[in-house]
């Protein structure tokens, strides 16, 4: 970009934050990427998803719930540290005795380092909602496999001022399980239903094949097989900048690689296939604000219709 | 309690976690305390939180929504380590380059310390839904104060193989600020208003005087000053135990505690007062299935008429 599109995408994006703010929309903290749904946001938010749903009703998809951790040897088993360490969030507690704990309040009453004193406990943030759904399944599939539907908070170590890139949010997720073909013909699929769904949303959605943010040299080199594999796809929505829109939707074949860790395994007993995709519902919501405006009161009657029946 | 009292209570914690697990209630992890929830517990779930809201609906309580992740200055802030230290939980993460996220990597793959090469970021766990609503109203309150509702993941470290000490679970809270009387009425009213909502769910509950896990010896002085002044009452509902019932909705007047920290003043300028109370949902989903049974389609008629209307 030449360094006056670069201005205008700063100007646009500090006029967004502002309006966002100023609207209610969004409550900041201390904390870059971390803040609160103000009421209208979180309605946006909650309706979307109501909306999903109304719309998969038809699928029969088994909705599960999984908390925000999960179990650290999860993580360690999947290979996440070896793909996106900077992403990680590691939960450490203190485990100390009376007098232990007394230095730990004198630190941080002090402004010193407590931290020191804590020990790394037996979970980490969930960096993705699908990622404790593959470990239940471990064993046969039923005939034609299985759909799974969750709703989770995830983590991603990213502090960034832009509002579209938060540390912890939700997503939306469907999870197939079954053989190959049926695991790409359920995303090939949804490529086309999620960008209608999006577009009936008056939302100016397109799709991309699209690759992971993996970590250092090699993971350029991984991201780069991920996209001649056409492994990830994404719908995008400008939200901040019209010249790099934003993913709000993200689809992931994994071919084997969850299903051959965990031995899910298709009817017939061969090793079956997964793939997921999943809605970004807080980033769902800031492209439907970007595109009809800051009072969702005030959003095309059309739209209206879709989110609030 | 005698030998044959705990006996009993260990038998009857172990064929009550079985039933729920053979149910697909619950879905075990590697981790105590932290469990996937399966349809028909998170459909309870759901269900309940429905009920809590369509009851209070004339209260005009403002909706907000907030991550499972807060700033770690608003943790140091509130003194939560002087008095929960062995509750909390600090998210660390790796920020180095790429030969150390090759190390971090090598360390993972062969059981090592990988930890050691993380350093605490800006976040911690939230500990209670309620805390990251207070920084949100520094300033003048409207006339009349303000009542806030949100719901939250939140994580405590005590890892458990008691199905009602999770490490990670949700709270449906309402806040209350105002003027000191205003805010002792409210939760004075919401004890009696609680408890009938759970009885007419036929749910044999009660209500008593409580004090928080403080941690260490100065924290059982703190805890016994609690009770002394009131401040925390608790809903008791037996799940594991007839004799230890199990909190599943709690009340604290917090005075001016979070108040006078954020400058949250009425509107004549006085500091406010404060008070919350939160269900805590799995364990009223736990509480309803250990009364009525593991399959919530025998459960008695005006119960299910209440969730499922």
């Amino acid at each position: 970009m030449s360094a006056t599109a670069l201005d205008e995408v700063a100007h646009g994006l500090q006029a967004f934050r502002e309006g966002l703010v100023a609207h209610g929309l969004v409550l900041p903290t201390s904390v870059r990427g971390v803040w609160g749904r103000g009421t209208a946001m979180e309605d946006i938010i909650q309706r979307f998803d109501a909306l999903v749903l109304r719309e998969t009703a038809g699928d029969g998809a088994q909705p599960l719930a999984f908390p925000p951790v999960l179990p650290r040897t999860l993580i360690e088993q999947l290979g996440y540290l070896d793909n996106f360490p900077q992403l990680a969030g590691s939960v450490h507690s203190f485990m100390g005795n009376d007098a232990q704990g007394r230095e730990l309040a004198r630190l941080a009453d002090s402004g010193g380092d407590w931290e020191a004193l804590l020990a790394p406990t037996d979970v980490m943030l969930t960096p993705a909602a699908c990622y404790p759904v593959y470990p239940s399944f471990s064993g046969l599939l039923p005939q034609g496999g299985r759909l799974i539907t969750v709703l989770g908070w995830v983590f991603r170590h990213e502090p960034s001022d832009e509002p579209t890139r938060l540390q912890s949010f939700r997503m939306r997720e469907f999870i197939r399980m079954g053989s190959p073909d049926t695991v790409v013909a359920w995303r090939d699929g949804w490529l086309q239903r999620g960008l209608d769904l999006l577009r009936r949303l008056g939302l100016p959605a397109r799709s991309d094949v699209a690759a992971d943010p993996f970590f250092g040299r090699s993971g350029r080199m991984m991201a780069a097989q991920q996209v001649e594999q056409r492994l990830k796809f994404e719908i995008l929505v400008p939200v901040i900048s019209e010249a790099q829109p934003t993913a709000v939707c993200s689809f992931n074949w994994h071919q084997d690689h969850f299903s051959g860790k965990f031995g899910i395994r298709g009817a017939g007993g061969a090793t079956a296939h997964t793939a997921c995709l999943g809605f970004g519902l807080e980033r769902v919501a800031l492209a439907l604000i970007r595109t009809h405006g800051f009072e969702p009161a005030a959003w095309p009657d059309d739209v209206r219709a879709l989110l609030w029946p």
